[in-house]
């Protein structure tokens, strides 16, 4: 039998390809050739079949796919811990909004550095990213070698970044134009609320969307505020709103959905549109709890996001399962609600759904993209080991990732990052912390 | 100037003596000597004024006091993950009772090594744990030298531990003899909770603690079942049944009080009774949420526990922390409510005061007992610093504390455990791990 060469072979004593404690493999091994996964299986077969230039094993390891994070928004993690426990408009008026009209790209580059950094080292591979100045952030994502998807965030006023409305538009375009066939970016259409948009802005956008055959990403329902207001305005729900827009399809990724009613979900499911559930951050900011466990039984497709850093104060995909798993059974007073394993899939194949790329990534399989993560089980907090969807939802952390592959690409090994240059990053988001500091004291 | 001789001197750039941000020293260091802080100050002065058989600076590090845990059942690290997303009931007879009625003191012993292992690694300094078999959870912290309340758990029924009732008394006795004058164990009086003792068994209990000058320790208003069963037989809830029989009272420490009354807020505040709150437990169990900050505002000392490893599942202070101080924000729709220091101090302060000792430990001053962790801070996910009691709760985590003292020792160093043997434990575990999977499956 000749040996098939291939780029890196990754080998642990558990693989989990998907969700499901019955798929797991044990000491087992994938093999990758390019940005692909070429096979999956026994170690001792994988290793008599293929040849590779890198061969990373790792005794206690697991090895399964990258976390997906649907909804974040990467610089503000310039802002984690800035201002806490403080009432919504307290906290972006007096806190947040000085600070990004003086945004620079150069800081909003390396505070994005910052967030990848703790992406990779929390296990996240993929993201959606909706903020200002996003071609710094896709430089960013760029240099780290993550897989993203990425928007510049729209509204009715001037922007920190793009200045007046129609240069929002310009933007967009090159934007579109310049990663139109990158292979690990994707640009998105981001219309940040509906009461932030007007109804002509919202529809140009869904235009903007259909002509690129992008995702439409929006803030929807989140709090009681934009109910309140959307009513007051349009007589009409948000989910109602953009319905009547004709702008709900099944390429609407919409983050938060925590104030939607029972006949909501079900148009939400009709419609096919896609949720980014951001428990951590619904919970801080008091927003409320979303109806997750209505919207999984009405086929509504739920992924997971943190929202940003300056809210949560992580994006930490592993304590974010961990919560999300435990809060609706609490919410719904019923120890059975969201399993450990439906939480599992809403952070990883769900996220990729969400983002329709579920045949590029989200689960491990021969012929996905090579995106996974290597934990180290071989701790006090995951041992003993009877179930793994159950270690990784309700005890391991961020910390546990030891090696993470993004298109078959080595990002991290032995939480050393190999794109990014750590220290660095950590050195430069503190001298930009002093400016931030200043800014807020003006 | 002479310099005095202490044992061991700990610096780095950050410290935390309490909870509170304007109390942090930049650039500081706490000397000790024996079990006791002798000096806290900046690190130049104390290294002027000190030398010390052991020094360990931390460039990025913090110093602050060891988290405490007020609600353990250490052992149960043997059931993590073993089953979730049950049924209270089905996860108690099918899961845990047929292992539980074949544990060994062996096992329990191995298991309770497990959880400590586990706790220092993620930041825990003291703990107060209610099991069966408590004479060897006494054993395997004596051996870690961690800081423990421990006490053998009582009910009507026979112990897989100590058979018959009477016998569970004379346990206990010899508990008490064997701790009497132990630096850091102090034996407890734990009821297990009055749907599962009689009045006569409560009361009784009591005058042990009231002999010993103990702790008495009880789950209480866990959920509604407990509610419903407490009225069904004694025509009155479970706080009140407590009262009639005198047994509320300043060395009562209640776990959960989930479904509590605004007057039972009041009264518990009026009794002194200290409250050990499980949120993580709480919502895996679909228990509820308990409404701690009625609780805080009515005056009731809470603290926080993790509970056991089986219903949460780690035993990770810091993600509790997180947790807590998110949850209630979410129950009350207030984004100010159980801020970042209000959740600290419970972790810290709040669970030496629950525990009755927080002239000993739960803070950093001179003259108190040397319990203290340090955390390194140059992360990603903790940088920017803006706030430190903000990064403790809302993104710290275990795996972040590099170094703990407990009594003047050092337990672990570089995240090294320096008392008992890492590999030795995790492999152990795991052998009895496949000892409790047959059980499972009788």
């Amino acid at each position: 039998m000749t040996s098939e060469q291939c780029d890196l072979i990754l080998s642990g004593k558990y693989l989990l390809p998907d969700n499901k404690q019955e798929n797991v493999l044990l000491d087992a091994a994938v093999a990758v050739t390019g940005d692909t996964i070429m096979a999956i299986g026994s170690k001792d077969d994988i290793l008599a079949r293929h040849t590779a230039r890198t061969r990373i094993h790792t005794d206690h390891g697991l090895i399964m796919p990258g976390l997906i994070n649907t909804h974040t928004h990467a610089p503000m993690a310039a802002f984690r811990g800035l201002a806490d426990d403080l009432p919504l408009m307290t906290w972006l008026e007096k806190h947040i909004f000085p600070v990004e009209t003086r945004w620079t790209p150069e800081m909003i580059y390396q505070s994005s550095l910052l967030s990848l950094a703790e992406m990779i080292k929390s296990g996240t591979t993929s993201f959606c990213d909706m903020y200002l100045f996003s071609k710094e952030v896709a430089r960013a994502t760029e240099k780290s070698g993550m897989r993203a998807w990425i928007g510049e965030v729209l509204y009715d006023f001037p922007s920190p970044c793009y200045g007046e409305l129609e240069n929002g538009f310009a933007y967009m375009e090159e934007l579109f134009q310049h990663y139109a066939d990158h292979p690990l970016i994707s640009i998105t259409t981001d219309p940040h609320a509906v009461y932030t948009c007007s109804p002509e802005l919202l529809s140009r956008l869904g235009q903007t969307a259909a002509d690129h055959n992008s995702l439409y990403i929006i803030h929807l329902a989140e709090n009681q505020a934009e109910i309140d207001t959307c009513r007051e305005r349009f007589s009409c729900s948000p989910v109602e709103h953009l319905d009547k827009l004709g702008l709900l399809g099944e390429k609407t990724l919409a983050a938060h959905c925590v104030m939607v009613t029972d006949a909501e979900i079900e148009l939400l499911a009709e419609r096919k549109v896609k949720v980014s559930h951001c428990q951590e951050s619904n919970m801080k900011l008091a927003s409320g709890t979303a109806p997750v466990v209505k919207m999984l039984n009405a086929g509504v497709l739920v992924s997971i996001g943190t929202d940003g850093a300056a809210s949560n104060n992580d994006v930490d995909m592993f304590g974010e399962m961990n919560t999300v798993a435990k809060v609706h059974k609490a919410a719904r007073m019923d120890p059975t609600a969201m399993t450990a394993e439906q939480t599992l899939s809403a952070a990883t194949l769900g996220g990729a759904e969400a983002l329709l790329a579920d045949k590029t990534c989200g689960t491990l399989a021969v012929g996905k993209k090579a995106d996974l993560i290597v934990l180290d089980m071989n701790q006090p907090h995951l041992t003993p080991l009877y179930n793994i969807p159950s270690h990784l939802v309700y005890a391991a952390r961020g910390a546990d990732v030891l090696h993470s592959v993004v298109n078959g690409q080595l990002l991290m090994e032995n939480r050393t990052l190999l794109t990014l240059d750590e220290a660095e990053i950590l050195d430069t988001m503190r001298s930009i912390a002093q400016t931030i500091s200043r800014y807020g004291k003006d």
